[in-house]
């Protein structure tokens, strides 16, 4: 091979550095999944094609990887058929498998396929990574791990209440303050759709709604106009166009708006059954904030739906988001399993913590000093020093070779090693190690309990 | 879809009780790496078909899976070409990607890739799934974990004894008491080839040796016989068929045999020293034993070759195995990388383990108490306790809904939570927690404070 190597597009090789850090923003939720009661399952990185295709759309179908069937694939495939065979109709023929699109698809599976065996409701967490053909751009990859916490079998809104304290908690442990976690309920969006006589124009009501940040007020009626929302509308729904204030007086705003929808009432109860329970129990750091223009996840979402933002400081989209849906596996046969999920945007919470300096120095696997190698007598020394160190926990290497002693100062200092142990001949002889801060040059000689003690430091 | 679903064959759903005893283990076996001085880095699931293809043999070629292109794959191929095409040839046109198939060649690729990045010597550590096309069959797995450490850029036998370390502390850290680590030397195996007048017979040199357990010396020597090997040869390596005592013993032995052989004392002398220096050292649960009869990867290994035999009184293939390469990238170009590794065999570990009854029982994910919902008021109080218990890293949880309390404690019962929470009306006047132990059933009503104490002990 002539050419340098490399990975596919839209791939990534993670470095030691970075692997540190995805690995402590994944322990973080993963043990916080766990403080909540939230267990771990993992599923298959491919499944078959069946259980995936149809799924997520036309647009997901295609952008599902298929893995080609092993051996003699064409075999029952006759020359005539080839000659005039279409991409589209080859494909189920010669693949029976596909790499997983999202973790969602693959639980419900998980759930039908084992649901003599699962204990309901089912707190399940899964963090794994997913694959989807999509054209590669910043910060959008072919392959990346999704962090996923799902209840089902239950509609229990304390399950709602304990996700807002999830969110809040994992982002507290992480020191990113002052996340909005937003909440709305597609009862609600409903509601405003049967109040203003659009229930058929719910979509683009609400993407039209969602543009007031951007166009502002008048830019927003002029687009549900050509949507073909009426005047008579716009005026019912006026309350939207300035709805601030406390989750309190939203509520009661809300309250007035839908007085006359049955569905978008019950969406006001629910929205305050959470709020109300979230205010009692108090948030760390993050803040709650009812958004009506919520509404991602409109096909699949029932009840409440969740979006987290990061710090206004940051230019960065959703960094999180969720919601409630009535039937997680009806595709799979098993009825009435009503669920409710959050996910945590692994590859943007940490762009935001490395653009805010959030990273803890200590997130990093490498060594707290390197024993300079000044030959096998002393490489033995130093190796009997190694051994007990390690079994104290602490991260400590010798220098493999021999080599100058330059050299085995410049690789410490490369891969930002604290410090380095030297024991050579007088050492040894006088039975210390000299231990010395590479960052400030100071050096002081130190039998091994000094040694333990300055390195456990 | 009618049927239940299924997952491919030779794929595995873990339930959560098995990924937290994986989990164990990986975790286990990366805060040691990281002790020992490895840098975790991670790779793509899936490479170029040109990074893999060729690197494994023909029968490794059949075994990766290859994805196929996305969109019209088949456009630039015309209808005559189809009509006549075969699977092999057909494969390259459709498929550019590949799930690698181990995780050295994707580590060989990265070195080269990065190789202005890394300063070597290079420690990695990489644990991720590998994927293989295999038939599936007891403990052989299509989708599997690889949980390898290698160090490139250095020749230095300090590493060798570093593994062995490395092995012994992993699994004593595991509680796996008296594995045994193999260990021989490719130029060992050269050299008795070469006394013996067979350095074209190496192969089938050892694949007889390694029988001896299984049919005996008078069967191995039948075999070697029937290979072409002379009755003269046979006379020179008997003392192979009476292999025993202690390490020097067999090196003793071994440099009388080779004494005519540069490459087998060379053999004999990294032997030595890898030996001499772990026995200064020290093993804490391991033994290090000399194994000629030991010929993994003679493809690639060109000097130390390591294999873990887990301890006797379990029927088990080997559980982890490595060795020394002096060529890790030159496929990719790089000349003079040597480098060597060892790598854990996770599935096979987790058996051990199992059978041995060796998971500490604290490996689980599961919550240490479940509050009983007696309705909102209630879930509320109770809510309030567990938002503090969890601030103290305590896993609790309330149960979701107001169902009977039978159903609840069965519920407990089920996920093996240890303990309930009792909060109703004379618990909220009286601001305590009726805690009950559901193994003894004993029950004791306590003040925050209390039942804190408690479910941290």
């Amino acid at each position: 091979m002539a050419s340098k190597p490399s990975i596919p597009k839209g791939t990534r090789d993670f470095s030691p550095a970075e692997v540190s850090k995805r690995q402590y923003i994944i322990q973080t939720i993963k043990s916080n999944f766990e403080k909540f009661g939230f267990q771990p399952i993992e599923t298959p990185s491919f499944e078959n094609s069946e259980t995936l295709m149809g799924k997520y759309g036309e647009e997901g179908d295609r952008l599902i990887f298929k893995i080609l069937n092993s051996g003699d694939f064409l075999d029952k495939i006759s020359g005539d058929e080839m000659a005039t065979v279409t991409s589209k109709q080859l494909t189920p023929k010669i693949s029976e498998k596909a790499l997983r699109y999202d973790l969602t698809v693959p639980f419900a599976r998980y759930v039908v396929q084992h649901q003599n065996e699962i204990e309901f409701p089912f707190k399940r967490y899964q963090i794994q990574p997913v694959w989807r053909a999509d054209r590669p751009q910043k910060g959008r990859f072919r392959e990346f791990f999704q962090c996923d916490a799902d209840v089902v079998g239950s509609k229990s809104l304390w399950q709602e209440v304990e996700l807002v304290q999830l969110y809040d908690t994992v982002f507290t442990a992480l020191g990113l303050e002052g996340v909005t976690i937003k909440i709305n309920n597609r009862k609600i969006l409903s509601g405003i759709a049967e109040v203003i006589g659009a229930s058929d124009k719910l979509i683009d009501f609400t993407v039209a709604l969602d543009k007031l940040d951007k166009i502002g007020e008048d830019g927003v009626k002029k687009e549900m106009i050509e949507k073909g929302i009426s005047e008579e509308a716009l005026v019912k729904v006026q309350p939207l166009f300035s709805f601030t204030g406390t989750f309190a007086d939203k509520i009661s705003q809300l309250s007035n708006l839908l007085s006359s929808s049955e569905e978008g009432m019950k969406g006001v109860e629910e929205l305050k059954f959470i709020c109300d329970n979230v205010a009692t129990l108090g948030l760390s750091t993050a803040t709650l904030d009812l958004d009506v223009t919520l509404a991602r996840g409109l096909n699949y979402y029932t009840g409440a739906i969740f979006e987290v933002a990061a710090p206004k400081t940051v230019a960065m989209g959703s960094i999180g988001g969720g919601g409630r849906y009535d039937d997680l596996t009806g595709i799979f046969g098993l009825k009435n399993m009503s669920g409710v999920g959050i996910s945590f945007g692994l590859d943007r919470i940490y762009l935001v913590l490395e653009e805010l300096g959030l990273f803890p120095e200590t997130v990093s696997a490498t060594s707290k000093a390197l024993f300079i190698n000044y030959g096998d007598a002393e490489a033995l020394y130093a190796s009997q020093a190694i051994q007990k160190l390690r079994k104290e926990n602490i991260k400590v290497e010798l220098y493999p070779d021999n080599v100058k002693v330059g050299k085995q100062f410049q690789y410490a200092d490369k891969r930002l090693i604290p410090f380095a142990v030297i024991a050579g001949d007088q050492e040894i002889e006088a039975q210390t190690y000299s231990l010395k801060n590479l960052v400030t040059g100071e050096q002081v000689a130190l039998d091994f309990e000094g040694l333990k003690k300055a390195l456990l430091a």
